[in-house]
């Protein structure tokens, strides 16, 4: 499985093959046909596993500023999205071809799942209709700005971690105007 | 196509059957697949057809402030995803199962012109790494805010443009403090 990961984390799908994660696996083709059945299910299993991997990654440390928990989630999610780079830009930009309804599921696990932790994060139970827009809007804006940094590398991941909290700050300013209960929570950034 | 893009619009693609097209189109079934070949050809067809009118729908108007282009552009938008709702949802939502290397070209062409849309329409010709992160981050959290409006309908579509709009001059305050570049911007908006 990690002969699998790194192998579809750098480079795309349709590059691999299944002889391609045999011989860095050491193992044989028989036995990864075996265990996963043919290349598909080869992907979704490795896929799993990185999301995994990510959400592990990103659980928060507890006891920092909001902020600094932010911070620090985002310097956590780009070490992802640096280490799987190829992986990561053919699954969002679009996806791959021959892409299945699982994949798809297991991207928005993950959406869902970093939605929840910022919430979490923020300590809101549930977040009203702007909150709750303003935020997975940011998650979006993040995954965008992974994308766009692995595409043109022309800007320093540490400028762009502190430009993605600022939008952050700055978002929530705007959730601020629109819904009273989101005011309480700029005092947190 | 038309009788297409309405059912797929209106539906998952999993749920429309060449017959449904046909019947929709007064045609026949052998008449369908002679001019496309298949239900994929017939879908990727119709995502051709709905990207080209919303890029349509999309020409600013010229003459507006930018505030005022940006959110009658918005607008246009949100029409577009309200009529094609349960495509847009299925197409976003991590594609529908089956999805092939094409149906994410058509999304990717679109968030690429969306992005050449607002860029345009601000006057610049070649925005520097923080400029093009911040709109191509507004451009995905559009989308994002689209996909929850459609699930939960449960914010003003009023309103909800309102936010974007305001978020798009919060990104651009904080592109402003990274980039002098950006800093100019402002004074449109």
């Amino acid at each position: 499985m990690a002969a699998a990961l790194e192998l579809f984390g750098t480079r795309d799908v349709e590059d691999v093959s299944i002889d391609d994660v045999a011989s860095a696996a050491g193992a044989s083709r028989a036995l990864v046909y075996h265990y996963f059945g043919g290349k598909q299910e080869l992907y979704v299993a490795a896929l799993r596993s990185a999301a995994r991997q990510l959400e592990a990654r990103l659980q928060p440390q507890g006891g920092g500023r909001a902020l600094d928990e932010l911070a620090f989630g985002l310097g956590r999610y780009f070490d992802f999205v640096e280490e799987h780079a190829a992986g990561f830009a053919a699954l969002l930009r679009g996806g791959p071809a021959g892409r299945t309804g699982e994949v798809g599921e297991i991207v928005d696990g993950v959406r869902r799942r970093l939605f929840a932790l910022v919430q979490k994060q923020m300590g809101v139970e549930e977040p009203g209709p702007v909150l709750r827009t303003t935020l997975r809007s940011w998650v979006a804006s993040v995954e965008a700005a992974g994308l766009d940094w692995l595409e043109h590398r022309d800007i320093d991941r540490s400028t762009l971690e502190r430009m993605l909290v600022d939008h952050m700050v700055a978002l929530l300013g705007v959730a601020a105007a629109h819904d009273g209960d989101a005011a309480g929570l700029i005092e947190l950034y």
